[in-house]
């Protein structure tokens, strides 16, 4: 046998695929099942943006530049200004995708064996990332009592070491959905400051916020050099299979370092870049839209959920997910059973359990997280079908 | 300060992109500058293909499958087995780009602190890929007297330590268009049996091979566990932009890891992978065209180069690069001078200094690489102005 190497083993598989072949399984006995395991919106792809790649007069589909094309940093640019942050195109460099923002930051900013400290829950493939770049994830709790607020700045400095190089941050927060407020962030920037450490921020969700204003961490004063914004037009813009992201910063020594390592792969996708710059050409109102519909949608969700006996939702305030306590033994075999042995009406639904999105599974065994990414009515469905599961599930059990 | 990671500061930039601020600056001095530096081709996209995502029809650019696409594996694995080779759909991870089917190889198969053999000269990206896992990329020397042929393999031999995981050879060669032969693959072979060490396998270049036939290391009998083939549609389709390649391999143990590498990032670009897909319609005799293009164009700067005093250079049987050895002192110095001082009649040209594909640099001290992906007119033109370049150079040094 051929060796493979220590991180390919350890790392962790995808939690939101886990349950796939019992999914696939289900569906091939005719069953319906409502897909709120993953956070792929249904919302279509704005049709100006798929016609900008679709119309464009292309001859030789050529390498592009390394950190993305002028016109489309530019456009990127924009939309920051637009919002009132000072960025500038020379401070983006595109990526293929938000992932791949995170991997560069993880690789210019920290050595290996070098730590960086989260909020868990968390989005998992960030403890994937930890092991392939040879890093390790720190976590920090927060708690659905609290709604999943910023844990007290105290746990982070009770975990900072040596070898800690940065915070990485989701707001709007997958899979909490909870909106760090400023105060939050400032406290953030000013633990950053303290300890000379790097405050990475995934904003992937920057424009679904539903109640109050969104910050990004780039209105941080003072934080300039430490702040990296890591984004993606996947949710933005209904775009996940382009891989169009972007890795932003005010720091140039880290954006030279983020440079280099970007000339390894030449340059990101070029169609996907043509699409996410006509971005430019949406209405004013875009996000007026997707905005009320996410809404709607939540509103929906956490009022069913409210209503069934021992499940605990916190008011998710952006993203588009519900990270929800349900009264069963064990949400991952909870899940398996709903695909597995249930149905109503031929219908079930698909949830992710929520240990995944946790460093510390155990704080996750009775949660999952919904996706209000479908439709009312099948919201609705599957809801129906949640609220029917844990009347018949025999690993109920109530506080 | 905010400190930087080791790793991305040591990692050395592209060999590619250093003489760009002097042609751009000799461009903006109403200088034409010839663009022999860089493997872009200038054979147009197939036009089908293009088409295909422009006509396609979508609602929702969704996420698509972390290994690909079934229809493009399928298409993919029709296309290698047309030459004979048995690969299935189930064989290949569909990846963003060739670099990302290095990189995930070298995560995949090596641990910090392994060791991977390379002939030099090689593709300058491997040394930084190296950098950026954690890993040592070791060097075997070829020779522009051999015509670039693999090194015996006892040279090989004495280069493996207990860290070795790992042979990375490229076939046809960038930079030297060697193509390997049958028997030299083999001997590769039995050296990573041998030693149970991976055979990682970059055919990038697969389809340009110009005299006699191309032996693709998965038609190796007995290594089946070892190979791992490293691809990617740029060249072999123009679409360097799209950002589509593939890590096929029969080794099911290393595709498992490879596929949690994949799932980081969740799926490859979506918009390229239906460009690529559509491969399957172009008529049989594509590369008909494309070959004797680049095989006309091979034969025009090879004639060229051997017409000028002092030039050595060998044939090159395969991909569409020349590395040649030039009288003067320093090819990097000449290189800039070229950008920086000289003219033919408002006309220049843009080489690549080898330094950059060798590991150990003084070996490539006196040698350039030509990329052949120029119209004919232009290839002579550049030839006029490098023949004139090599009589006015003052750091011109006859052997």
């Amino acid at each position: 046998m051929l060796p493979l190497s220590e991180r390919g083993l350890t790392l962790p598989p995808s939690p939101y695929r886990k349950l796939t072949p019992f999914a696939e399984a289900a569906r091939r006995r005719g069953l319906t099942v409502h897909p709120l395991n993953i956070g792929q919106p249904d919302i279509e792809t704005p049709p100006q943006m798929l016609a900008a790649v679709q119309q464009a007069d292309i001859r030789v589909l050529e390498y592009g530049p390394t950190a993305g094309t002028d016109s489309y940093r530019q456009v990127l640019a924009d939309y920051y200004q637009q919002q009132g942050l000072k960025v500038a195109a020379d401070d983006i460099l595109v990526t293929a995708g938000g992932s791949e923002a995170i991997s560069f930051a993880l690789l210019a900013c920290l050595n290996p064996g070098d730590e960086f400290i989260v909020p868990e829950p968390f989005y998992g493939p960030y403890a994937g990332f930890a092991v392939a770049t040879g890093t390790h994830l720190v976590p920090v709790a927060s708690y659905l009592a609290d709604d999943f607020a910023l844990p007290p700045i105290s746990e982070f400095e009770a975990k900072i070491t040596p070898r800690t190089r940065a915070i990485l941050i989701c707001s709007p927060n997958n899979p909490t959905g909870y909106v760090y407020s400023r105060a939050e962030l400032e406290q953030l920037r000013d633990l950053c400051l303290r300890h000379n450490l790097y405050l990475l921020s995934d904003e992937a969700y920057r424009e679904f916020c539903y109640d109050g204003r969104f910050t990004s961490a780039l209105e941080l004063a003072g934080a300039e050099q430490h702040v990296v914004l890591l984004d993606t037009i996947s949710k933005r813009y209904s775009a996940c299979g382009a891989r169009i992201g972007a890795l932003v910063t005010k720091n140039q020594a880290l954006r030279d370092v983020v440079f280099k390592l970007a000339q390894l792969r030449v340059c990101p996708p070029g169609l996907g870049q043509l699409l996410a710059q006509a971005a430019a050409d949406l209405p004013a109102d875009y996000f007026d839209y997707t905005k009320a519909e996410y809404l709607a949608r939540r509103d929906l969700m956490v009022r069913r959920l409210r209503a069934m006996p021992g499940v605990r939702c916190p008011l998710p305030r952006g993203a588009f997910y519900v990270l929800c306590h349900l009264p069963v033994d064990d949400a991952g075999r909870f899940c398996q059973w709903l695909l597995e042995e249930f149905d109503l009406n031929g219908e079930t639904l698909m949830a992710s359990p929520a240990a995944g999105f946790y460093a510390t599974a155990e704080l996750g065994r009775q949660q999952v997280r919904l996706a209000y990414v479908i439709h009312h009515d099948l919201i609705n469905r599957a809801m129906d079908c949640l609220e029917m599961a844990l009347h018949q599930y025999p690993g109920r059990q109530n506080d």
